[in-house]
């Protein structure tokens, strides 16, 4: 079973059971981003979340696996994203990559955020002008070591 | 006048008078990413921001004309990124793109999160085990129109 | 079921029917464009949309989900595209883009046409000297937003 | 001199008067798209246009001969466009082209709407909801011949 | 049935029954190349023409579908072509591009030679220095309209 | 000198003298089709030709120098071509070349047609209905060797 | 089957009778690296050496059928090659390109070592500091041709 | 001083005393394909053979070090390469890339033909039928180690 | 069965068994990283090695085949690998490759570290302040021969 | 000054005085590695190590500007490298690759070598079959980190 055949079953078990993200993110006792991007094939799941998830779910041990195997990420898609919800967080690399190189130089010095010692919320902000959208983005800054 | 050579008076300027992005951005009446792009040529300063700015750094007039010329945007760097600061942030839409798009759809409908009514924090968080950077991104939600 | 397996099931019935695309339309109460767009996986259609077209054409409760499934956008074809009739419009982003870009830019400010809260239409215009394609984009405007 | 020089020398010219792409169109008696188009190198004035033009900005004979010169379009931006306004539109093309495509064949049979005997609009609908950009494509349709 | 089986199947039963492409396109009662470029899947053929070929060819009528629906083109092969008979194509666009551009541009105008109203010949020129591919292109010169 | 200087300077001694690239072939006493690329840098002229070119012009020798360098070719734009009038030629070549290939195999067998051992005709064919633009290709067939 | 199926089968029966690609060769009577070429879909056998090398190989007629079509060339692997012993012959390209290009060119006027009509040989050279590949590219020059 | 604006005085003067790389190789005690690749800025000389090179063409010291100097290797020019003469030697990576891999193996073992401890002459050989190119790559085989 | 298959079955099987890698190269009598790479499919194992790995790990005489066939290698991802583990290997190629070929050659001379003749370790060194990961590489210096 | 100008003339000065990187390292006092890719702008010194760096060789504050700088990092040339010192590098991460990947999950569980918490050698390994390049890579093991 490749990882994509994985996510499908979730996905479908979850509409067919009218699960939120954030209900299975509950089960599995971890953040609602990173259930989901485990479910994406993106990140993976110990033991107990694994079986968490597929217990709730009702899928069989092979989909449970497949959430606890360290993956080979980055593949969903590819770059530049031609997904228009995608392609906007890839413009904002393009327009505020090089600001956010230099603030975070003048702020911590010359190193770089972790996108590994990680976290990331992604909140519905409500607001009469129109709901917004908020994604925190928090990493350990990690310095450049002299050697 | 190209853009990036404004770019390099202004950061120039600010070394020698040893400012913060974040003390020009309080010249300028906005906030520190917001003003840090516009230096790096990817957003407008206003008549007053751009004199403001210019002022405190005492730039030329054509500097401060650069600074509130709307800009071809996006054309300082090449995708992927080679600079490892700015990578970590494409490998996040790589590893995380369709987590996040799936919860948005979740939470707010068939959409995207502007990238122009749009704002941007970038903070220092401190911490014993190590100093994290915190980037809050900040877009009003856009629901495709059946039309 | 792939969003393209539905694409190409709705596309035979439509055939096999006789009907135009204008009609699916009419049957799900949206525009000629829009449900088009739907049929090839770039848009969403209602509960009530997707029920009015694979009522119309016979189809399978399996397509009515498809059409309501929020797709990955923009994956049925690679850019720039070889086939004549699409390049035609990226030869068009191609010659006119900076100065479409210049006239949003002075009659609007600084911003864009949104991609989201947009309208199309495509209609025939009747002509002598050979008929005519005419295509209309209707997209908000969106304001760069000073932060 | 090259036609990025003559487009520079333009834009400055108009802007220290004041000018707007419709007033510069007016003077050269073609469309604000057309004109626009010619002065950013994507399109000729012919012999009268380019000098109402130059006379209108006060420019020498070099840049009317520019104005002129058939160009060797499409270059002055890179694909995919990095600048939001612009990608927006090569957006549309990934998002709609089939759509298009399937729309043209049905209305029209095999064939394209050509870019070359094309004319476009850009108009501002004014909108309590926010300002709407109006894009108008119009080619003629182009049948496949047989042979 | 995707458009290459067909032309496989196409292929197959010409090599039985040791047709030329010339014996074909006179049955469909079209030229070579156009008939040609039909089997490949680059031009549609007119019901008549369609049955003339599939009964020529005893092939079934899903074949003849195939080859009265409008293709989407230039899919069969990546570009830059690998094969060395396609490159040498290639390579003339290359080498001669700017001379027949420039050509054009003298004895038309500003403006293109289409590739939709056109025709094309491919010939054997007996030699005795060894024969030569004749391929003559033929297509309507169009002009850019100002607008 | 680099090559594409030469070419500037020729293209501007005729415009100055109102000469036809036909006008520049003859003295040059080859086809207009190959003076033309000669002059873009793509074919080389010998002694005589490149003289008589530099004469008719009243150009330097340094011109005359560079008209018989054999040349780095195919560099003086990249591929997809942007401009229109190049696009559709790599357009025929996307949509008609399997079937060129296909032709020249069963007519002449495994092997090519030269891009060398070649020339090419570009003729204006009046017609009532719109002049057409006639390409013709000549080139030696070249099998590949059995050894 | 697809021509990379009868290559499959022909590198299994050759593993499987503990034939050389220079056996194989002997039988179609042509040399090893051709018939090694025509193994591998990248060139064609006669009727005569194709009945050899499936009587050889005790493989079926469609196998032979497919050793004499003649093939889309090219498209065994993508460039630049990942494979390290194929990545050194790239490689040599682009070390040696330029030289090779000026020795033709002052050795033979200007023109290009063909590569239809042309024959490699590749031997082992027995060297006591180590053995050495010797491969020789044998073609002719072709002349451009001024018309 | 650039290495190629060294490659451009060494050619000059070349041209200017009429020597043939051959003679200059000749002076610097080393092969012609060697000495052409090192004036191409792709190999380096010794002392002793850059001293004999500038000393023949009358060149300067800055000369002399660029020659000894160790280059950045592959720039001259990009990838396919588009010039035809260059291009043909892609081609035939292309076409007889895995031949030769399957025969260095079967001859060999695992492992390539060296591109560093290597050596290739490029010969006329006069032929009735047209001269032909010799190019003869002899490379030091280097198996992979088991570790 | 290709060699992804192989790979797969072997994964599992050692997943089962709760294997290492190291117990798995130590039956093979290997080093950890060259048994690993094979298993990739990225290196070859001879008789006994395959033999003795599929006997470990009960798999087919396929498998073991797999495990002696050379192969094409580089192929089971794309560069710029999208996976942040693999990425960080090649961000060091891009930010430390200039240096290395700057020390190679003022260690060294001319020429390169072979990637043929060549073995890696990686080991984990145990750190309070964090276990690390070494790598080493250590390959024969090639040095280019003057010829 | 760009930092490529500051590399030159570092190396230039190096050269003049006959010092090797090492002495330079010596005198900034951290590694040779270090110290090199700082030389070519891909790593800062801090104010004591420039200082130290530009005395030794006499260059100008300029360059010791350029030295503490931040640099944006990866673009001294392009991937894949074309020098084949350096694409060896390349190479090595295609074919182990995902062997790395394989170990480090093995033997640290899902996470990353840092390339910022990271030093490396570079030593010249004496040995009688030919002297061996040892590069030894060492870089903090990053957990992904649940959230």
């Amino acid at each position: 079973m490749a990882i994509s055949a994985a996510t499908d079953l979730i996905l479908k078990a979850k509409e067919k059971k009218g699960l939120t993200f954030a209900q299975i993110a509950e089960a599995a006792g971890c953040s609602e981003v990173y259930c989901t991007a485990a479910i994406y094939g993106q990140q993976t799941l110990n033991e107990q979340q694994a079986k968490a998830v597929t217990d709730l779910l009702e899928l069989s041990s092979e989909v449970e696996t497949k959430l606890k195997t360290i993956p080979f990420r980055g593949t969903n898609f590819s770059m530049p994203p031609t997904d228009p919800t995608i392609y906007r967080l890839y413009e904002l690399v393009l327009v505020y990559g090089d600001a956010i190189k230099a603030l975070i130089h003048e702020k911590f010095g010359d190193g770089i955020m972790s996108a590994i010692d990680f976290k990331m919320d992604l909140d519905k902000e409500e607001n009469p002008h129109g709901d917004r959208v908020v994604i925190t983005l928090n990493g350990k800054f990690l310095q450049y070591k002299t050697f």
